[in-house]
């Protein structure tokens, strides 16, 4: 069921959540899953409540699976909070959002983590049940934790600031605790690919947990790595990303910041159609915020063709 | 909201299930919380997908909620299975039935014994979240597993003989891992008690746990002790203690069967009306099989009433 026309390569896609899931959902409506692997972000995971939750890894899961909530950036379409509220009564913890579906994928995540297995089987073997036919890792088989520094010098675990606190406390600083070792099979897609898609996620808190770890810069060099602006007319499509690009770069959000941002990584840019100026190196404009799931094919198309014209 | 009538003295329940969590039901209605100590078995605790699951604290806890499903001798009245239906989906355990509000209260305890709770402050705190009044407390803080002795010497944790193997496996024998010490507020309670209710429950795998630890068979000694047979008129009310009343003591299921059990322990015994035969220790008859609030409550009079026509 996928597309004729020129024998594409294969292709890694690095991602965190929505807008990274929705692209590598176009990108596997187009490519076939022996041509595609999305390589996703585990800086965001945490225990909580004595779970193992990861929440790139399950929006790309979801969306995959054709699962997901359609508009919500997180959590399944068809979902209930029977157990959330029971654990409200209780006095327990409710600020993260946990459906009773999303609570199994977390139950049985954790169940397999702590037989042994690696994150990379578990992630596979969830997916497989699921019926996601395209290779899904994530970044590392150890935690490696996005600590947002705020204010004073509070430090504060990824999810704590996002969620719990609403991306309020100005990031100051960004730091990572834990492995810096990528999953084997990170290195292996990135050492084989013909592209390399940056999706539009969050440049500091999405890619960079991927970039910094051992080896993946090394691998990526003189690779064709074209970056989707997740900046559209100087806004960020959606969460915390322009205050951070003021914060952290001490520049006014734009797509030529993104650039700026991977600066020699990248081989070309495909930004919103009017974002070209002050680029530097090959762009693509056209339409990069997608909704449904004909906006996520188009675009897999736009940025496949766009990495075909360059050398 | 409690009667009036004769001063009551303090009371223990000794309880495992259904049966148990019925007849304290009862004497809830019949007894101010700081009269009534419920003493809860905890040999079938397990742990199962990484969550501390304690079946007869559940059952008492929710029936004393008033949140028991009415019919099945486990888990809400008001629930449902959507979790445990996508842990299916994912290939995982689903032998043991986990409802979506009942995996809040698995999730809840098993996060506050991971943070350094002991069970018995937890059990506390999930009572009091669900309005229970009266005082429910585990039989031990820390695990002590029944293990079931079936053919070959095989040996199967509790939940895995009576669920997963829906008890079919003959009980050849019965032994205990774990911890021989009570929680320090079960010796704390049958000291100060004027009176020990051994409830309808399975002596076996519900009642010996607790007599089998350390110095409560010794705190009983000389204690006024009623039993609740839960053998009537040759069957039991619920559950696999028949099949184990001929397996391990080698006769007919009877209250006699029962009385035998307990032997010296036992001050007198209630029994079903008609199963007076053969018992050779003070026995009242009437009618033991409650279903709904009423019968629980008559029958907590019986056996207090009972009770005080003992020396």
């Amino acid at each position: 069921m996928h597309e004729r026309g020129p024998r594409r390569g294969r292709v890694v896609a690095l991602a965190g959540g929505v807008g990274g899931a929705r692209l590598i959902d176009g990108l596997a409506a187009v490519l076939p899953p022996e041509k595609l692997t999305a390589v996703v972000n585990t800086g965001d995971d945490f225990e909580h409540l004595n779970l193992y939750v990861a929440p790139d890894l399950d929006t790309v899961m979801y969306t995959l699976a054709g699962l997901a909530h359609p508009e919500r950036g997180w959590g399944l379409a068809d979902e209930s909070f029977h157990a959330l509220a029971m654990v409200e009564r209780y006095g327990g913890q409710t600020w993260f959002q946990l459906g009773d579906r999303d609570l199994a994928t977390h139950l049985h995540r954790t169940h397999l983590l702590r037989a042994g297995l690696r994150l990379t089987t578990v992630t596979e073997r969830l997916c497989r049940a699921l019926g996601v036919a395209h290779r899904v890792v994530p970044m590392a088989d150890r935690p490696r934790r996005t600590m947002i520094e705020t204010a004073g010098g509070r430090m504060l675990a990824f999810q704590d600031w996002l969620v719990r606190e609403r991306a309020a406390p100005p990031v100051l600083g960004l730091s990572w605790q834990g492995t810096c070792e990528p999953a084997p099979e990170v290195l292996d897609a990135i050492l084989e690919a013909d592209l390399v898609i940056i999706c539009p996620s969050n440049p500091y808190v999405s890619i960079d947990p991927i970039l910094g770890l051992h080896r993946v810069r090394w691998a990526l060099a003189g690779r064709k790595v074209i970056a989707v602006s997740p900046i559209v007319h100087g806004h960020a499509v959606k969460g915390p990303l322009a205050a951070m690009i003021e914060s952290l770069a001490g520049r006014a959000p734009s797509a030529a910041a993104i650039a700026a941002h991977y600066g020699e990584l990248l081989s070309g840019i495909v930004v919103e159609s009017g974002d070209e100026a002050d680029l530097e190196l090959p762009a693509l404009g056209t339409a990069t915020v997608m909704g449904a799931r004909d906006g996520r094919i188009r675009l897999a198309h736009d940025v496949l063709g766009f990495a075909e014209t360059l050398s």
